[in-house]
């Protein structure tokens, strides 16, 4: 009955075939007098889905998680992984090939720092690198005394014979209905930042800022529909645009044309060498351009200046079409999550359900809107104690029964053309203990606190997480993770420059749309996030105020587990936010859904004190 | 009858010397054959009060500000000074000579790099400059195409024939019954320091951490008991101690030498030369250490580490016998302050007071303990709209009538051998209006809010400063400072690492001592700042906790004003903590007042729903 389309269940892992492959490595890295070769999960792009011609760590030691850095010696190979994937790490290699090593304890650098030896010469793909992650493992070369080299080709690949080609997904033109801006005001508006900042031009590695700078969006990676391509932009004169000619159709093509010099991929070299030969200054984006676009200038006699790609600024103020959107993107999420939440209540008392089933159900339900293009990251559907496993990803082996007694996290979102989507429920199945009754509350107070939270404009996410985590601080416990995280319109559901978290230092523009979402995690018991996004806007007027107040609109519209929340825990002020939250959800949505449905949601979204 | 003692209330200022002395510089200037000259306002270790030998600023300008930055050129003058001090600059200074800049909006470096001729050369004196400080002046210079020059004699020196004598306060042993550790064992675990840094010796430069670590005090500059002196303490072998010898006593002399060599400063420059020679690895404060220290040991073949002196992380945190010690302290300045409090209601209502008798009486009950060795700094006392400047300090000419229907806001502390105290009072005169009362509350409930935070073990301040703003911000307001610093053991009351403020990154640790205070400044109108010292503890024990948590216990201790505040817009919870706040004032502060003082307490600490 249910399906997913969007995601898979199986797991991948082939820990056999690494011990040829890895020879085979060595072999070459012997023929071109390489000690040590570093291989970064990484594509030219620095993206966070990489396509499968760039899942090099995958194809040389079978694990498959989002992160990893793997450096490959002689005698050892030794691969990093951050604590969300030390399990799986251990699962998924060959230990008699593979030394693992947790990224958070030892950082690659410190371990090249204090491993290599004496004159070892270690080689890097300036591709899969950028500068400053290039001038990290320089330094730490420098300290042990070995030399780094950056290669011409990447010796990976050349073992790689069946290697995937690269992604040559069609490209398509995003509707000024959903886009809200023209590319050429877009590009006026680049062209006067790249002036602002005093260069000649401007390099975007950041694939997700060529699709919103050119209103394109592609199909090269998994659940973010980005083209992958780079653009140049010049402070005057016409852009140019990278990008393989097999995506474009005609019409895709012509009104490209229209904006900028079409080009394949290999002419941004020349590019690039060419503008070095005339010492211009060019900006490079610091997070995403790989260093051998900043040796390729560098060289040629250009200055790259590296800055935070303006575009990511712009990008992440969502202008009024996009708001719009984004409003009607919740409003349909929303009812397929009412949806989904009504059936999981009929269901889950029966103690049939599991973890796949309700990833099927829930993307059933996104599908049915006849508008999901696709989700926006594989579900984290995770009952009793795998809720607690932050980033949780189901399979076959892991499927989980749902039982009456335990907590069900599902943390999920849907890509839309209007707005892309990101949520997370907890919900009780049968009745849940006090336990998990005054955890739940801790962590709802902490959301709604976020909510309810007025600002002065320019204030950071720094400056308001801890209003998440306070209750939860009095109660002794903690989440190990940001409260928010910035998400695109139909594009990444990670966007930068802003989050709401210790280190977010970005100011909080209006416009920008970001998560809210507080948890708490009992080991080996349960799990608990309520995430909504929030729209910052101006505050309603105050009286009496005295400078400009900002505000977060909760756009997610999808009620939040009434039996789990402890009211006697909870203020006025907070009763009244969740009563009027719960009153918009139902005016909203019971329009969009069955008379069952809204049966269902009827009773979910009744006022709190209103038994 | 009252009288203050460690404070005056004149204006110093001269404008009409400024033109010979200017012209006389320019002189040595074109001489030496520079175009331009920097004047900082510093002496040769950062410090926040220097002596009257380094003043000169006020020398060549006038103008008697803390924080200020003169270039002279050889026909301008500029003089940059921040928000807060325009208007002083302004009344001090002769328009006809200065051009005045705010340092906020235009900072030196930015001025420099925007105005210098091409080959200009411009002085500096690398005593009166930090290296990192100089890096910039060098950046700026290099922008500008003109050329930074370190000045082996300071030219302001050369002209200023009746400039002070360099202090030479006596020093003194601060007791071990204040100090709680012996000095041996501070180098020790300084040592250790030096160490973990893989370094062969670091100099101490800051007097506070000089002070700190000999178990010595001196009396140099105003308000803080500092020796100015420096120290080299070796990884391994015997410190030496830089200091005028004329400083020291016999007694104090022979404990000094049991600890270190004993040099006069000028040895400094030798030592530091010979150890350079040596290729060794020098550690140096980032903050104070002087940029011509940097040199000497950088052109001696030696290696510059730049750090935070790890002195000040050891001397931040407090042990048992200094957190005795402030609390001792606190108990005593809390009765001068309730026999301030009491007096003043009983004074005011007749309408005779002003701001200058306000700070004569309460230094007087200060000094009436018996042991107060200074205040800690000048008291800022304002009345009415006076209260709304964060900075005021009140002289013969600003002073101000304090009336019936004004708010009166009185900042001060007190240097007692056993702590340094910090403490501000707003009180209200006659009826307060009722947007008095509303801000109040606000303020209130958010210094509650920082009081009774819980919070994980390495949290920040910069974590915790929104709890402070979070009431105001609803209401559309803010205080445009940060909501607490650091605070020394009978040393500066300004004292970092720490501190509570959206850039406070340094983790806050049990045994730091620090303000909380929260304010709302109407301009024009009125001035509300509620400030208490607070200790960082371990949490008392909360059940189900997952980890270790700190928390604040309030050392200071007088009552807050029951008549500034609306119970209506305060939880219960708050309530209650401001009843036990004052229940712990009456209780440890009645035993140490006169009987009439008492009642008045009585009355003032009373529950707050005990109308």
């Amino acid at each position: 009955m249910f399906s997913a389309k969007f995601q898979t269940f199986d797991e991948t892992a082939d820990p056999a075939a690494a011990a040829p492959r890895i020879a085979a490595l060595r072999a070459v890295l012997k023929r071109e007098g390489l000690d040590v070769f570093v291989v970064p999960r990484a594509d030219r792009h620095q993206n966070e889905y990489v396509p499968d011609s760039d899942e090099r760590i995958a194809y040389l030691t079978g694990f498959t998680g989002s992160a990893g850095f793997l450096i490959v010696l002689a005698e050892t190979a030794v691969l990093f992984t951050d604590g969300r994937y030390t399990l799986q790490a251990r699962e998924q290699t060959d230990p008699a090939i593979f030394t693992l090593i947790n990224s958070t304890e030892t950082s690659p650098s410190t371990w090249i720092e204090q491993n290599l030896s004496q004159g070892a010469k270690l080689g890097y793909d300036p591709w899969l690198h950028t500068a400053e992650g290039a001038e990290r493992l320089g330094k730490a070369c420098t300290k042990a005394g070995a030399v780094l080299v950056p290669v011409a080709e990447n010796p990976v690949d050349s073992i790689w014979t069946d290697r995937p080609a690269p992604p040559r997904g069609p490209i398509a033109l995003h509707d000024p209905r959903f886009a809200g801006e023209a590319a050429e005001n877009k590009l006026t508006r680049i062209s006067a930042e790249i002036g602002k900042q005093r260069a000649d031009a401007l390099v975007i590695s950041d694939p997700h800022n060529v699709a919103w700078t050119f209103n394109i969006r592609g199909s090269d990676v998994a659940h973010t529909p980005l083209p992958l391509a780079f653009a140049l932009v010049p402070r005057d004169g016409r852009p140019s645009l990278y990008v393989d000619g097999r995506k474009l159709s005609n019409s895709v093509r012509d009104r490209l044309s229209t904006l900028a010099e079409l080009h394949e991929p290999d002419a941004l070299m020349t590019d690039l060498s060419r503008l070095g030969a005339t010492h211009a200054t060019v900006l490079l984006d610091q997070a995403t351009a790989a260093d051998a676009l900043a040796r390729l200038i560098a060289n040629a006699g250009g200055k790259v200046t590296r800055v935070a790609d303006p575009v990511s600024a712009l990008k992440a103020v969502k202008n009024e079409t996009e708001i719009a959107g984004a409003r009607a993107a919740q409003a349909r999420d929303g009812a397929a999550m009412v949806r989904f939440l009504a059936w999981f209540d009929r269901e889950a008392p029966h103690g049939k359900l599991t973890e796949i089933a309700a990833v099927e159900a829930l993307e059933t339900f996104r599908r049915e809107t006849g508008l999901l293009k696709d989700v926006s990251f594989p579900s984290i559907s995770g009952a009793g104690p795998n809720g607690a496993i932050v980033h949780y990803r189901v399979t076959r082996r892991t499927n989980r029964p749902i039982k009456p007694g335990e907590l069900f996290l599902i943390d999920s979102g849907g890509q839309y053309e209007d707005g892309t989507t990101d949520i997370t429920r907890t919900i009780a199945v049968g009745t849940p203990t006090g336990e998990m009754r005054r955890r739940f509350t801790q962590v709802l107070r902490g959301h709604i606190a976020i909510a309810r939270a007025v600002f002065p404009d320019g204030s950071t996410g720094a400056q308001l997480d801890t209003l998440a985590r306070q209750y939860l601080w009095q109660a002794g416990v903690d989440f190990d993770h940001g409260t928010g995280h910035g998400v695109g319109s139909y594009l990444s559901v990670h966007e930068g420059p802003a989050r709401i978290a210790k280190l977010g230092t970005a100011p909080l523009k209006r416009g920008m749309i970001l998560s809210n979402e507080p948890g708490y995690y009992k080991e080996g018991g349960f799990g608990i996030r309520i995430e909504n996004l929030v729209l910052v806007i101006a505050a309603p007027p105050i009286p009496g105020a005295e400078k400009p107040m900002n505000a977060f609109e909760t756009i997610t519209l999808a009620p939040i587990d009434r039996r789990l929340i402890d009211v006697d825990q909870m203020t006025g002020a907070e009763i009244a936010w969740l009563d009027s939250y719960h009153a918009r959800v139902a005016e909203t949505v019971t329009p969009l859904v069955d008379k069952d449905t809204a049966n269902w949601l009827a009773a979910a979204t009744r006022p709190l004190l209103n038994a």
